[in-house]
């Protein structure tokens, strides 16, 4: 991978490039975890560098390169918590379970936002979180190119009481979701607050997405 | 507009009238905002009064009389708080993004119901919400007429440690569903009470819609 | 019914026997409410012996088998709380309202989990949530075996400040409908730890569904 030329940082931390031809989102340029944000949670060694996104890229080559620049390998199984399925089909709709930001069997980003957990940490666990629903839309589709759109995503913020940047929380997921999918990653969102998540995780997502025909 | 004969205040605050043939729902007859929610929340120059509603008036007729009374524009822009898209369309089914009582850029119902907010605030919380929904589907469709169905709606109350009646919050949100739509604006529904709210928004709104085809 | 020879106890309480070719589910023996949550919960006179499971019974009978187990009748009025309705069918896709554990108009478990309520009295609350879902499906359909797939389910566990086992109550409501309805049970999930439900209720749960053609 080519470092990118142009690296800079964004206010909601990781994005994955640029891409060509999406005209609806606000533009958030190449850039990458805060360095602060990766130390504060150990997140291994991602690299601070991000290639430069290009129109002949595949979903799945910036599927890789996202999970190398958060650092975590979603290969292996993924863990689901109970009895219940971690994907659904309904024709060409797909539903996802809600995710937590867990790698292997453990949960990294845990915590109450706002006190425990910054601002920045939990958007690294939203992005987990959507790279673990990738993951699975990947193996279910076989590539991530055959997803066709993002429909819905629903991302509840373990929250403190005075914290009110659950928006901001989630544009972590929606700018990865952006990044790897382009147009097909956007999505309508709904960010809320909530007082305690499964395994004291910081952030859960969910999502519907729609396959391509 | 001709005032309301059979103006009535019932427990939920605003209603848009009764619409004929709508035999599914709890009847709630014409009423307005009570007065005292209304100047709790310096709502503006909301007309007490409703017109009749008629079999005659369309949706998009409706919605304007519920903004006027609601002493609240929805012309403009709609903003959304982060790099997301407010509406997707997946085939007939319309998923809209977790709308906040947001007017132009500012949130007009804010903080806790329950110690902060009133029910009756809250209430018109939950109608704002709604209003900015209908307008999405306003625009996407052209005419709220074409408006085939509400699937789904959810509605997130940030509620203090012991307020329970987050379904009479929703309820504002429903009556005015109902009444802008009639029988398109049969839903299902999910309450509930959050800790915290993106901007400090006293409720939230997502909803799933269908079109006509 | 016979009493269950292979009686025993798993950790979510009731599970209404294995069923048939059904695979992806962890397995989940034939079980009966813990007596310690019964007790602490007035269930009434609810069973403690499930039949065995057998793949020539209905998921209709084993629907009332459930509610026999339960103790609960899930006859008569569904009601719910506000002017909206309990089911929307859109096509195939069948939405179906939040449902609370109400039993007739009471509402039997309420408060907080983890605090004021226990995990298991939880699960069996998820479980009343359950049933509750499937008895609308069933009027709806005709049958429950016209049900083709849950396709999402949503539990929100109203959780005291340090509970994290939402994931857990959630359990009871899967394995319920995995029992009641075999492969056509099996969805994916949210879990989420919510600060207040309406009418205090420990447990809501809402779900989307899809029928047979």
């Amino acid at each position: 991978m080519l470092p990118n030329p142009s690296l800079e940082r964004t206010a909601t931390g990781l994005a994955l490039g640029p891409l060509p031809g999406v005209v609806h989102h606000p533009s958030s340029g190449p850039s990458a975890i805060p360095a602060s944000a990766r130390s504060a949670q150990t997140l291994g060694n991602a690299s601070p560098t991000m290639p430069p996104a290009s129109s002949h890229i595949s979903a799945d080559t910036r599927f890789q390169e996202a999970a190398a620049s958060l650092g975590y390998s979603f290969e292996g199984e993924l863990k689901v918590g109970g009895n219940y399925v971690p994907l659904v089909r309904d024709g060409a709709t797909l539903y996802i379970s809600g995710q937590v930001p867990r790698v292997g069997s453990t949960v990294v980003v845990t915590g109450r936002v706002g006190s425990e957990i910054s601002l920045a940490q939990a958007q690294v666990a939203a992005k987990v979180c959507a790279m673990r629903a990738l993951a699975l839309l990947q193996r279910e589709l076989g590539s991530l190119d055959s997803v066709r759109q993002i429909l819905r995503v629903t991302v509840y913020t373990q929250s403190a009481a005075e914290f009110t940047q659950q928006s901001e929380v989630a544009d972590g997921a929606s700018e990865l979701l952006h990044s790897v999918l382009g147009e097909a990653g956007k999505h309508t969102r709904t960010s809320v607050g909530v007082y305690q998540l499964p395994k004291n995780a910081s952030v859960e997502l969910d999502l519907v997405a729609s396959a391509k025909a």
